[in-house]
C-alpha cells in the first residue's frame, strides 16, 4: 500500500461546491507528503482514466486551489458514466485495471451522486476482479440530495439558498405589482424524482407565514383542477400566488410533465419546461397574468451565493475521503452525520458503499404539510440548518474570479483504447 | 411654493434598486427638516393616487430607510399606468388634481421608466390644465436601460450584472460536463425591444475571449438556418455553446418567436420562452442536448448580486430629484452623464422631459459584433463600469433580510372615485 499514486474524479452533474471538494482533496492529499504518492485527476471522469487522459494535480499552485474554493462546474470536467458487471463489461474493466497498474495507482476518490456510488462500489472489487488492488472511496455530491448515508450531499445546501433567496427576491417583486400586472409567478427547480429542490423554495417563505407560496413535489401527483383551484384562491385572499415546481412533477398516470424527448438506450429523459406548461394553464383557465422561470442550471452554478454551510462541508468530505482511503477503507463514503439541529452541528463518519450505494433518499412525507403544497415545521428543522452562511468570493471587474487551473497531463504510458463497440 | 407637501410614487416594471431610490428620495427630503412638507408616497403607484390611497413615509424608521437600500422590489408598490390627454381623460385629470389639492400636494417624484416619463411630462401641465400646480420630476428607472437622456437606467446595470455572473457560471458548469452531456446552453434575457440586456451576457466572455458564447439581440431578425450552423461549428470547435438570447426575438417577418397571447387593447403582448424553442430546435435538428434557463424576474430581483455602481446611481438620482423639485424645476428628470469611461466617472444633471420622454434608446449598432452575435469592444467599454462592484446586504437565517415597512396611511379627503367606466 505504501507511497501508491491516488486518482481523483468527478462524476454526474456538478454543483457550486463540488471544486471546493477537490480542492480539499489536494491540500488534504498534499498535507501527507513524501508519506504518500502523487495524486491524479481524471479528464472528464471516468471516461478519461479509459483514455488515460490523467492530470497531475502536483502542478496546481495554492492560489489554484484557494481559486477552486469558489469556482462551480468541475475543473477536471465531469461525466455520467456506468460500469456493467464484470461478466458483461470485461474489456471496460480490464482497461480501467491496466491504466491504474500502469500508473501505480491505488487509491480512487471518486466524486459523485448515487448513481457513482454504485461504480464505486463496483470499483472496490477491482482487485479480486482483474487482480489490481483498489482502495474506492466515493465522496459525496448531488444538488438533489437523494444519497443516503449523509445528512445532506454536498452541493444541496448551495442549491437550495439559491432557490429559497430566488423565491424570495421574485416575492417581493411580484407583489409589489400584483394589483395591476402579475398575480403568479412560477419558478421550476431541478430534482428528477425527489422533491428536496422544491421542499428549499418553502424557506422563502420562513419568516413570512403569509407569503402566499404554492409547491408542487415531484411526491404528489399533478391534478390540474386542483392546482387551479388553489391558485385561483391564493389570489383571491393575497392578490398573488408564487409557485415552486419540481421539473419531475408528473400526472396522475405517472408520465412527467415536462418529458422532452423518448430518452435514448440507457439515457434518462431529459426534463425541464413544466413551469411554462403551467403558466399557459394558469393564463387560459384563469385569466390571470402569470410570468414563469426556469432556473435550470444556473441553480447549481450559482457559487456567488453558495450556502457557508454546504461549503464547508464539501470541503470536510474531500479531506475525510483522503484520510479514510490513506487508512486503507475501501468501499466507504464520507458521510454527514446531524448532531443537533440548532446550532446545527455535524461530523464526518465513514459509511459502508454497500449499505447507500444506488439507494434514493426521498423526501421524507412528514415534511410535506398535509394539504400537499407546503413544507411541514419538521423539514424547516432540516433544511435551515444548510443553507446558512453566505461564502463570499472575489470579484474582478465585476464578475467572479475563477480558477485558471494548468491542468499538466501525466505522460500515457499505454496504447490508446480502442473499445471495437463496446462502448 | 413653500412648504408644501410631495408624493413619490413607482412606477412600471421594479428593479432591484428602486427601493434605495425611494429610501434616498426619504432621505433627502427629510433632510430638509422644516423647509418642506410631509412626502407621501402613493400605494400602488399612480392607481393609489386616484384611490386617494397615500402613506405618510414620515412614520418609516432610520433602520426601514437602511432596509429599504436592499430590498428589491417597489415598496410602495408600482403599477403600469397610461395617462390619456386631457381632452379624452378628463376626469382622470380632475382626480388627480383633485387628490394633489386635498393634500397640498406640489411636487411629484416619479420613479419609472419610459412610459412613465411621458406622464410624468403630462402632469407637469397639471397647472395648465387643472389649476393646480404641481412640479413634476421623473426619475430614472428602469432593467431595460431604454431611456435616453441618461447614460444609464438605475436597475439596468444590477441587471446586467445578474446576467453577466449568471453566464460566466453556467458557462463553467457547462464546460466541465459537455464531452459527455449537455453541448449547448440557452439563457433567455428579458428586453421587449433592444437587446441591452442581451448584450450585458456579452460581458461573461470579457477575460476569457475563447468563451464560445454566441449573442442573439432583439436588433437582428432571427435566421433559425445560420443560428443553427454557429451553433452547430461552435460545438465542434469548442466542445459546448452557450447561447443568450433576447426574448424579444423576432422572425424575419418581424413576428416575436415568443409571443404568447395577442394582446388586449392596449396591453403589450407576454413575451417569454424563446429559449425553450431555440432549445428544441437545437436538438430535433443538430442531436445535440441542450439545456436552457429563463430568468425571468429573478433578473430584475436579484438584489443579492446587484451592482454597487448602480445602487449608487439609483441612490444619486433620488436625491438629485428632490433638489430638483425644491428647487422648482417642473419636467425634468436627474441624467446621469458619463464623464469618463475608466475610471467611470459621471455626475447627475436635470434633463428636460421633453427632449427625452417616450423615446427609445435602442442599443448602438456599433455596439453589435460585425458578425452580428457577439458585442462589440465600444459595448464592453460602456458595460463594463455599470456592473463595477458588489453590494452586499445583510442576510438573516441564510436568507436575503428585506425591509418591513409599516406603510401608515394618510387619512383620506375625498369621496371614494367613481370613475363611470373611465378606466
Amino acid at each position: 500500500m505504501a507511497a501508491c499514486n491516488a486518482l481523483y474524479a468527478q462524476a454526474g452533474g456538478v454543483t457550486a461546491v463540488i471544486n471546493a471538494t477537490a480542492a480539499a482533496v489536494i491540500r488534504a492529499w498534499r498535507s501527507r507528503g513524501t508519506a504518500v504518492g502523487a495524486l491524479y485527476a481524471a479528464r472528464g471522469g471516468l471516461p478519461g482514466v479509459l483514455r488515460e487522459d490523467l492530470i497531475d494535480t502536483a502542478f496546481e499552485s495554492e492560489a489554484t486551489l484557494a481559486a477552486l474554493g469558489h469556482t462551480p462546474g468541475g475543473i477536471f470536467g465531469s461525466a455520467r458514466f456506468r460500469l456493467g458487471e464484470p461478466d458483461q463489461d470485461r474489456a471496460t474493466w480490464e482497461r480501467i485495471a491496466a491504466v491504474l497498474r500502469a500508473h501505480d495507482i491505488g487509491i480512487l476518490l471518486y466524486n459523485g451522486g448515487n448513481g457513482s456510488a454504485v461504480t464505486a462500489l463496483q470499483l472496490s472489487e477491482l482487485g479480486k476482479v482483474c487482480g489490481h488492488h483498489l482502495t474506492s472511496v466515493h465522496i459525496p455530491k448531488t444538488i438533489d440530495n437523494d444519497m443516503e448515508g449523509t445528512d445532506a450531499s454536498p452541493g444541496f445546501g448551495s442549491a437550495a439558498k439559491y432557490l429559497a433567496v430566488s423565491m424570495r427576491e421574485a416575492a417581493a417583486d411580484v407583489a409589489s405589482m400584483a394589483s395591476t400586472s402579475t398575480q403568479v409567478f412560477i419558478l421550476e427547480a431541478m430534482g428528477r424524482h425527489t422533491g428536496w429542490m422544491v421542499a428549499a423554495m418553502g424557506l422563502a417563505a420562513d419568516d413570512s407565514p403569509h407569503t402566499p407560496l404554492l409547491l408542487l413535489f415531484a411526491e404528489r401527483a399533478f391534478d390540474a383542477e386542483d392546482f387551479l383551484a388553489r391558485v385561483s384562491s391564493t389570489v383571491t385572499r393575497h392578490g398573488y400566488c408564487l409557485v415552486g415546481v419540481s421539473e419531475g412533477l408528473r400526472t396522475t398516470e405517472g408520465e412527467f410533465l415536462s418529458a422532452l424527448e423518448a430518452p435514448g438506450p440507457g439515457a434518462d429523459t431529459q426534463l425541464g419546461g413544466v413551469a411554462p406548461q403551467l403558466a399557459a394553464m394558469v393564463r387560459s383557465r384563469l385569466g390571470l397574468k402569470c410570468h414563469w422561470a426556469t432556473a435550470d442550471y444556473l441553480q447549481r452554478s450559482a457559487r456567488h451565493i453558495a450556502s457557508a454551510v454546504d461549503l464547508a462541508q464539501a470541503e470536510a468530505v474531500g479531506a475525510a475521503a483522503v484520510a479514510f482511503a490513506i487508512a486503507g477503507d475501501n468501499g466507504v463514503m464520507p458521510g454527514i452525520v446531524r448532531e443537533s439541529d440548532s446550532p446545527y452541528r455535524w461530523r464526518i463518519e465513514a459509511v459502508a458503499l454497500r449499505e447507500v450505494a444506488g439507494r434514493e433518499k426521498r423526501l421524507p412525507e412528514a415534511f410535506i404539510s398535509p394539504d400537499g403544497h407546503h413544507i411541514s415545521a419538521a423539514a424547516r428543522e432540516y433544511l435551515l440548518p444548510l443553507i446558512q452562511g453566505e461564502a463570499p468570493q472575489p470579484f474582478g471587474n465585476g464578475l467572479p474570479v475563477h480558477a485558471a487551473p494548468v491542468l499538466v497531463p501525466v505522460p500515457r504510458r499505454l496504447p490508446a483504447w480502442n473499445p471495437s463497440g463496446n462502448r
